[in-house]
């Protein structure tokens, strides 16, 4: 898909708005989806003049992560560039992550006489594990020209990227988990499965030992296991691909990381949904395209909350007249994935997707919910198609062939 | 899927009517298509009783040329084909491509001391530019054992085939245009981008060298600009991919073109739809496959009349009785590509597809649209899928595997 675009590219001064409500998509409660439950008048009234569809975020019946939920809807194919979870444990945790960088997950854990006997240090105080992180930092900042860069979790979790002086291949990363998954056992070497990973395989041993040390007499959490070793994947920036001046509007972490392994602008940013719009309207005449990330819809669905799933998309309706009134040559509006309340968690369900623009059919779909969507114009497609159609819709792609 | 459909094939006295209104697909203008709009009681009807869907000529978002339109409703990927330029240029003036044969999109225009000073020649008229042809006709007939066949274009334009002894490679077309796209500038050398093509750079260098003598004392006109090399591209013919043996109905030299790529009978044909019409009838007994092509839709389109559109429609629904009366097995009504008026130019939207023959669900399209399309059948689908499902209502494939 991205050697089809590229060669034809054109750019213009379109603007193209990119709402991500994480976690829209649902299943019906008593009858009805959160979608459905929800008073959305604007919403409705412009699914109703906008091509609809329900978009595949990776494959018929697979359950995304956030990682390629989001490569997807960016126009990225979540089978061919994989986000390991190290880079996206770090990234969560707001730290960049390079290409010269290894990132793996790490658990504070006890051990005793060589053999674990606590896998999570017994689930240790946030407070506590931060003090221990910060130690870390402050005694190991580096190992053979290593650079260690850490960042503090939540309880006995924390993320460690490892920063060498020269650029890695994907194949430097691939290094078994030395956590055992199972207490009583002895923890693992850092195995590596390539000749590439040699080197930081012995990184990461020397830098367990060394951090054992510095924890020796810190009780339960005395140990270190690791986890996910993984390198930035070598995506074209989304300037490269689409010829897309690109900001990214999020308030966690996570989010600015994955638009930031693109290539967007991530600046930090906290606050309300409101104040996410208002950042928007600053910055309108700087960017072409806005990634706008709204989170709680999602945390609501992963708690089972229908009703609270459904008030957070009520509260995005109730500012979308906001961004109407920027007049933005595209207007696209979906979720990463869906979040049905009853499966309290992601789910392989296809997504509710708008596509607001003058060159759209539109009058499909009464309203913005699953089954409306169903009946779109824009049928059952897969999420990498929705930056191609965003692209063509803003005048941005040349006609292919003669 | 030619590897796939090819061993299935098998022949019977079955046959195929195949319509294409060019650039069928349109977009609301005061909130109707130019389909919407139009006067269709056969359309409709037969919409009624057929599987209908909507069909993506290349990708979702990507606006056809005329060749890859049309390469994808044959049933093959205009991905994986493509037509260059000067091909297609050749074929709109309504010469002859092989397989042995460079064709190139050429410009008269003014050289002065060695820069181009007019790309265009000062747009000199048709017949003006016509008797220069001719003259270059009649004084270069060949250089080197390389046929040199011309056609006279519009304005300051022309296509040149240069027909080799020997069959090419594609990589034998791989030359830079020569007109340096500004004016002030030299022309500029016709550079190989690879081995294969050393020959055939040398040739045209050649080529323009000797037309600038002949020119030399034409004016404006006396000098000649190249672009768009391109060799015929290398596909199975109908009847080896689908074992159709296909007649094209077409009045536009460039369509009969497209259709000779594929190797269909292509017959010299002028005048109205209804003589088209009467085409088809008088060779029913001789053919399995009828490629009914009906420009004028789409030139409507283009010039952004949504009413002069919807009446060529309205022409080609009052002559469709004609051909259901041949009642043959199996009618497929569809466009190459969308060309609503308001973008008065092609367009990446899925276009409205009928297929009509005994084994289709029918009873879910009210009427013969984009929007009643979307909810057929047939679903929204990319277009190298009509010429199977074609073949499979026909009759014409065995079951897959055991």
């Amino acid at each position: 898909m991205q050697e089809l675009i590229q060669p034809l590219i054109q750019r213009n001064d379109s603007k193209i708005v990119f709402v991500v409500l994480d976690g829209l998509g649902g299943l019906p409660v008593n009858g009805r989806t959160e979608l459905e439950i929800a008073c959305i008048p604007n919403l409705d009234a412009l699914a109703n003049r906008s091509a609809c569809g329900l978009h595949i975020p990776v494959a018929y019946g697979i359950t995304p992560g956030s990682g390629p939920g989001h490569l997807g809807i960016f126009g990225y194919d979540p089978l061919k560039y994989r986000i390991g979870r190290g880079v996206l444990e770090a990234l969560g945790l707001g730290v960049e992550v390079r290409r010269t960088d290894i990132a793996l997950r790490c658990n504070y854990a006890t051990i005793k006489d060589g053999l674990i006997t606590d896998r999570r240090a017994g689930r240790i105080p946030t407070d506590q594990s931060r003090k221990l992180t910060e130690r870390l930092r402050a005694e190991l900042s580096g190992i053979d020209n290593v650079e260690l860069i850490f960042a503090a979790g939540m309880e006995h979790r924390f993320a460690v990227v490892m920063r060498f002086p020269e650029p890695l291949s994907l194949e430097a990363a691939m290094i078994r988990d030395t956590d055992p998954q199972k207490e009583g056992m002895a923890p693992l070497k850092a195995v590596p499965l390539t000749k590439e990973a040699e080197r930081v395989a012995k990184i990461a041993d020397m830098f367990i030992e060394s951090a054992h040390k510095i924890l020796e007499n810190e009780g339960k959490a005395n140990y270190v296991l690791t986890r996910g070793f993984s390198g930035m994947p070598h995506l074209p920036s989304f300037q490269d691909a689409f010829g897309l001046n690109a900001l990214a509007i999020a308030t966690y972490p996570m989010y600015r990381g994955l638009a930031r392994i693109v290539g967007m602008e991530t600046p930090v940013l906290e606050g309300s949904v409101q104040d996410e719009i208002l950042f928007l309207k600053q910055n309108y005449l700087d960017y072409d395209f806005f990634f706008l990330h709204i989170k709680k819809v999602d945390s609501y669905g992963e708690d089972g909350d229908s009703r609270g799933k459904a008030a957070r998309i009520e509260e995005f309706d109730s500012l979308l007249p906001q961004l109407l009134s920027l007049n933005p040559d595209v207007l696209i509006i979906t979720g990463d994935h869906s979040t049905p309340a009853i499966m309290k968690g992601h789910s392989w369900h296809p997504v509710p997707v708008l596509i607001s623009s003058p060159y759209v059919l539109g009058g499909l779909c009464a309203s913005f919910s699953e089954r409306e969507c169903a009946n779109g114009e824009l049928g059952i497609f897969h999420a990498v198609n929705i930056l191609p159609l965003a692209l063509a819709n803003a005048g941005r792609l040349k006609k292919f062939g003669a």
